[in-house]
């Protein structure tokens, strides 16, 4: 159980992991030169309390701290206590929300275990923006994909920004790299997996022609302005679009991706045409 | 053709519309507000060039305006070029994009006008957000959604904000206020429409039995946090909800607004199950 303890020092050696919460996920004096995971707020801290990753330490003000009592049973760190303005003045900034939690990053799991349990995976190549990615692994949780492989150019899913943007889903969705590229989809077409390039291509096969009941999919998606590498579409098995009426280019990534993880989910299911 | 006129004088008159750019936006009847529509970048400046709003002037770098030579030959609207630097003073701060239009509101469409000859249609009820809803309105656009109602609750599409989230495409989608409410949607109703409420509610039937091939629909669709209000769905012929994994919540609402018009924008293509 968490111990509780009220802190009034805003230099208390006990907030360092807050300290400079901008910078925090950022850590060249860690392994990979990678930083704490840090939520943020009463929702996304529950997230955290119920996910894999080895919680250090959590920072609030009193009436965040009680909200979290049921989780807070279950979890061996410490929850410190302050005022507003003394954890303002251990992070920062001012914090709305109320609320940190740090954890340590866990070991990212190997992409043959990953892939081993999966029916719908993702597959990111240059997905760098951090908003963007956090918003993907919203959509990936909500809507059924068991795992995300990162290619080259993607951003970190654990930065503070993402962490928040996804909700704290980021937390619960397991991802690993994808190396080497694009090579490593030859790997997840010869596991089992049907990989589905998705791109605005007018030359693509509609996403709803490309889908297919009873398969395994992992659908490669690309960032937002240059999209997939030629070679990545190369070692797809099929490219898809969503059909797009003309003057508009492109949806948002994440925003495809979820038209695209919407699509995967129903697959099975009968399609549009039943009658409930 | 569109007049170029160098600017050096970043007091000059000329520039009055691109003053204090962060209340141009606002109507006309709140304070400081021109109600003007304004765009940034060379990509939303193109799109509002081609929409219905009546531009009164554009202000860019010579380079930027330049790319703009093709569509600038069919305005009647001066395009002052000035140095990043007189740009800066004008409008109050830096701007990375480099060149700024700015138009006149066009008159809102009557609902009925609008509702006409809209197959789908999206109505919304609280999306206050500015950002939620430029990206609906993107989604809108490139997923072939015919028109926007606003009931109560939402921010202007017009916002700056929201005209550049949107990537300028809430200047194609055309929309209107519904009022009253939520008798207005029993006036869809009757106007032919299928009013379709979307909700996370568990006892809601899932998207895709919701969705019949041959009718006009009306997707109705809540902001993020409370969601519709009890009324609004009760006046919905349907509750309709997107299949979700039971710890997530909810998408965000131009999201799930995403995954509905793509559903919706399959209805009557034969659905998952076609094979190309």
């Amino acid at each position: 159980m968490a111990q509780v303890i009220e802190v009034t020092d805003p230099a208390d050696p006990r907030l360092d992991d807050f300290r400079d919460l901008s910078r925090a996920d950022r850590r060249p004096d860690r392994p990979g030169g990678r930083g704490l995971v840090i939520a943020e707020g009463v929702i996304v801290v529950r997230r955290l309390l119920a996910s894999p990753y080895p919680v250090r330490a959590l920072l609030g003000i009193r009436r965040r701290v009680e909200e979290l009592a049921d989780e807070l049973a279950g979890i061996d760190a410490p929850a410190y206590v302050a005022s507003a303005e003394v954890m303002a003045d251990a992070v920062g900034f001012h914090l709305n929300r109320g609320i940190l939690a740090a954890a340590d990053r866990a070991p990212a799991p190997d992409p043959g275990r990953l892939a081993e349990n999966a029916r719908t995976l993702a597959v990111l190549e240059g997905v760098g923006d951090h908003e963007n990615l956090g918003a993907l692994f919203r959509n990936a949780a909500a809507l059924g994909v068991d795992g995300v492989l990162l290619g080259p150019g993607c951003s970190d899913p654990l930065y503070r920004r993402s962490v928040r943007v996804s909700m704290g889903h980021v937390l619960a969705v397991p991802f690993a790299e994808l190396e080497p590229w694009p090579e490593g989809l030859k790997w997840l077409r010869d596991s089992g997996f049907r990989v589905l390039a998705l791109t605005p291509a007018a030359d693509a096969v509609p996403l709803s022609e490309a889908v297919r009941a009873d398969e395994r999919v992992a659908v490669l998606l690309g960032s937002e302005g240059p999209g997939l590498t030629d070679e990545a579409i190369a070692a797809a098995d099929v490219a898809a679009r969503i059909p797009m009426s003309g003057a508009v280019d492109s949806l948002n990534v994440a925003t495809a991706a979820a038209v695209a993880f919407y699509a995967l989910a129903e697959r099975g299911t009968g399609g549009t045409a039943r009658q409930g």
